[in-house]
């Protein structure tokens, strides 16, 4: 491993100015959203295109450097953690929008843009791209990409993959892939662009997206509803889901996280409330009014406490803030948030739910839960601090608690963040054998050397 | 390769009214809906779960005979014609709906259940299964998902991959694999599922499959308009999706179809009309009232000839039926129909099939155009006579043109066929070198025997 060697020809490919090797320039990479993971790699670089990127993964090859793909490192199970001795491909400077086709409704970009820039290209000739993770004002598309990223619009409007119409992939060996295309159906060989959506850096690097755009629903609503029970809340979705109404967001918080966020934003949360619901209805105005006036009363049928519709924008923004700000406020009551990012199907929510305060109490931690209650994808978001490592004993435990009735409950280990380091350990164990061995199957035939990402996912 | 015991061995494990091996019995399944392509195999069984496809498999691989996977043999790219000596798996017993969840909004199903039992089952509790292939009839859920179906909804409701949450596999060793779950959201390691879904029976055998279902659409609209030119037709569609309107239907016919169409079911389609659309829109009732008369007003504003509304449903099934008994009225015309496949991006359609119309010329062949504009999808059909060579002759160069012309275009050699034995010779030039390896290094490493379904897709 002539790490040195990489790094000549790195500069003299890219220029010094794409190519960071002094500590204090590769601190911030060294680690991402995930709590408690931090390694520092042996070089940092920018390619700015794919041919950039299948030279520098040519180099990294040839010396058995590991490569660690990185978008803004705003993941949360670890995946663009360097490894020590790793080059690190930060895709963040391939920052362009190539093209917005309104006739065939797709957008070209490449894989650095960051996602909130590509809902406003949209956005700006009346177009809509719906996957929106709390973190888009950061994230980047091709982060999105790697990780099928979801967002609070997954019910109605499903995640990342599904606007996901084609990809260039750089692979181990170099060679740059197109998969997939501009046309809306395409059977022409094996899916392989939905192999690579979600594969976390670990079987190429994504280089461009092509994504699908739809038209911007002309109306909007959003109700706060408010329940003294959680079972209450969970009665009243159920209600919504058989009267047949899809709306586009179903989050959920629990008290704990609203007594958080009321301490931190003021929204006027009632903090005697088990439960909030944040239900947005989007589509045709005429569509929209039915389906919130028919939500409303479902909510207070199932003993809703309060129920606010927003009557404007503005106020729609605000009675948003409480679900949006639910991890930064719950972020500020210990040193150390450890964000759970389990999936059951939906009708398992509430049981889950219930589940993960009886853990928090059988380990004595404080646990603070919500999530997207139309995805059943709950966030039991654990307050502790790294330092205190009898308590960090308990966490593990708890995490262990909560992985086994999740699965007890057909459910999945990860729902939006991930496998990469920090959800390995129970893979194999959600998988079963068989699948499990399928998936290492893969890696191994499309990266031999094992040189992308190596030991995110599996070992 | 000892046919005899294989066959002696299923007897014994799935009784001999499960195995049939006499010439007359498997005449049947010596062929699929594609003209011109015909082998008997050695032998056909009916597993009746999972453990029988491995049991057969197993046998098979020991013997090394080829598995050939069959549903209904509806399919219109050879996938599943025989190869010789073949051990065909016809998994039309395994035909169970195994559950129906109002909760989840999910269907469990056998793999050989007719796609129309499907669609049916969902209606019964007020639940909706869009795709909809013209062959809804007779095919198997299990044969759509292998080949990834689209239907006359594609536009607005996407294709079979869209409602496909998991799936059980057998693999060639024999290994039954579960991938995916009934959770909405999971990105638990690689997204395999989607790599067997169109993969054609060539990665494993799909045993079950979890479907989703959505709420079924309110209200629905049916228009048929006709245009004395296709680019009039094709200038009301841009209009349409410019008016940030997505039918769920948007289906046209050329002149060619629709007077064979009328010759043949008397639908009463003006025979001087140069292009049929076919428009579908369907949701909430006020939305799809505004919807269908704007779509009227863009085509009447874009030189229609005609435009008739669907008073009631027996109409909208009246108009239908000009669409959907295209295939039916062209294959009267010659003894050989040749139904092509090519998708290109919407944008590019109208120009393609400018296109076909030249190579129709240039090579002195009959071949009408339907399809599904809203997909950029189009079924060139070549009405012609297998036992006439020097014809063939033609119709061979006629293909090549068709794909070269595709593909200048930026589109697909399959939009919803596959690719089977019909578009085998093209796929390369489609896909690139590299992509295309990489197709065939994930075919080596899940089945390295080669022992499903060869020769299909690639050599
Ligand atoms: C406050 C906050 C809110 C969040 N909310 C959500 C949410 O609502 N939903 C959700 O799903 N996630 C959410 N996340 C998680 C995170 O933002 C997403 O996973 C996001 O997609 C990561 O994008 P990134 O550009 O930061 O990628 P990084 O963190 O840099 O990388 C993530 C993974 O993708 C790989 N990768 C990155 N770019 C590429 C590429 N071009 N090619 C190949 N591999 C690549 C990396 O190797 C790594 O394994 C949130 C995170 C935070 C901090
Ligand atoms: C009149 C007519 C109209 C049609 N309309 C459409 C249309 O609108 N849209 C469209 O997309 N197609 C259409 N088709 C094509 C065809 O019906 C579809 O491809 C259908 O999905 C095939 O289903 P099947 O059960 O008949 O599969 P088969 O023809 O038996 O098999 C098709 C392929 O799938 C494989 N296969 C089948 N079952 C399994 C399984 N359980 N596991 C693994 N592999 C399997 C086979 O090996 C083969 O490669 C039409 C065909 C006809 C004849």
């Amino acid at each position: 491993m002539d790490v040195a060697s990489v790094v000549n020809m790195l500069i003299h490919h890219l220029g010094a100015d794409r190519v960071l090797t002094e500590k204090e320039d590769i601190l911030p990479y060294g680690f991402d959203g995930t709590a408690t993971l931090k390694q520092l790699p042996a070089c940092v670089c920018f390619p700015r295109d794919a041919k950039d990127v299948a030279v520098a993964i040519k180099l990294a090859s040839e010396q058995k450097l590991p490569v660690v793909t990185r978008g803004s490192g705003t993941g949360l199970s670890g995946g663009s953690v360097p490894i020590a001795g790793s080059l690190v491909l930060c895709l963040a400077k391939m920052d362009r929008i190539i093209e917005v086709d309104t006739a065939n409704l797709t957008l070209r970009a490449e894989a650095g843009v960051i996602t909130q820039k590509v809902y406003a290209a949209a956005d700006a000739v009346g177009l809509f791209y719906p996957p929106d993770p709390g973190s888009m004002k950061i994230s980047t598309i091709g982060g999105n990409v790697a990780e099928n990223s979801g967002g609070l619009r997954g019910l109605k409007y499903g995640v990342t993959r599904d606007y996901v119409m084609g990809l260039e992939v750089v692979l181990a060996d170099g060679s740059i892939c197109r998969l997939g295309s501009k046309c809306v159906k395409d059977v022409a060989g094996y899916n392989l662009r939905d192999l690579f959506i979600g594969s976390e850096g670990t079987l190429g690097v994504v280089t461009q997206v092509i994504l699908k755009l739809l038209p911007k629903p002309a109306a909007r609503q959003t109700l706060l509803a408010t329940f003294t029970a959680m079972d209450a809340a969970a009665a009243a979705v159920s209600a919504i889901i058989a009267a047949k109404i899809i709306p586009c967001t179903l989050e959920f918080l629990d008290q704990k996280t609203l007594r958080c966020v009321e301490d931190y934003a003021n929204v006027g949360l009632p903090r005697d409330a088990a439960a909030v619901l944040l239900i947005e209805a989007d589509g045709h105005a005429a569509a929209v009014d039915e389906d919130a006036s028919k939500i409303e009363e479902l909510c207070w049928i199932h003993d809703a406490s309060s129920v606010r519709l927003a009557a404007d924008a503005d106020e729609a923004v605000q009675l948003a803030t409480a679900r949006r700000s639910a991890f930064s406020a719950l972020a500020r009551i210990r040193p150390t948030t450890i964000l759970e990012d389990v999936t059951v199907p939906r009708s398992e929510l509430v049981g889950m739910i219930r589940a993960v305060e009886q853990i928090a109490k059988k380990h004595n931690l404080n646990i603070a839960t919500f999530g997207h209650f139309g995805d059943g994808n709950l966030h039991p978001t654990i307050l502790t601090d790294e330092l205190d490592s009898e308590e960090m004993h308990r966490v593990e435990a708890a995490i262990v608690d909560i992985v086994q009735e999740t699965l007890d409950r057909g459910g999945t280990i990860t729902g939006e963040h991930g496998v990469g380091l920090a959800k390995k350990p129970f893979l194999q164990h959600q998988l079963g054998d068989n699948s499990y061995d399928l998936l290492r199957l893969v890696k191994r035939a499309i990266d031999p050397q094992g040189l992308l990402n190596p030991g995110k996912i599996f070992d």
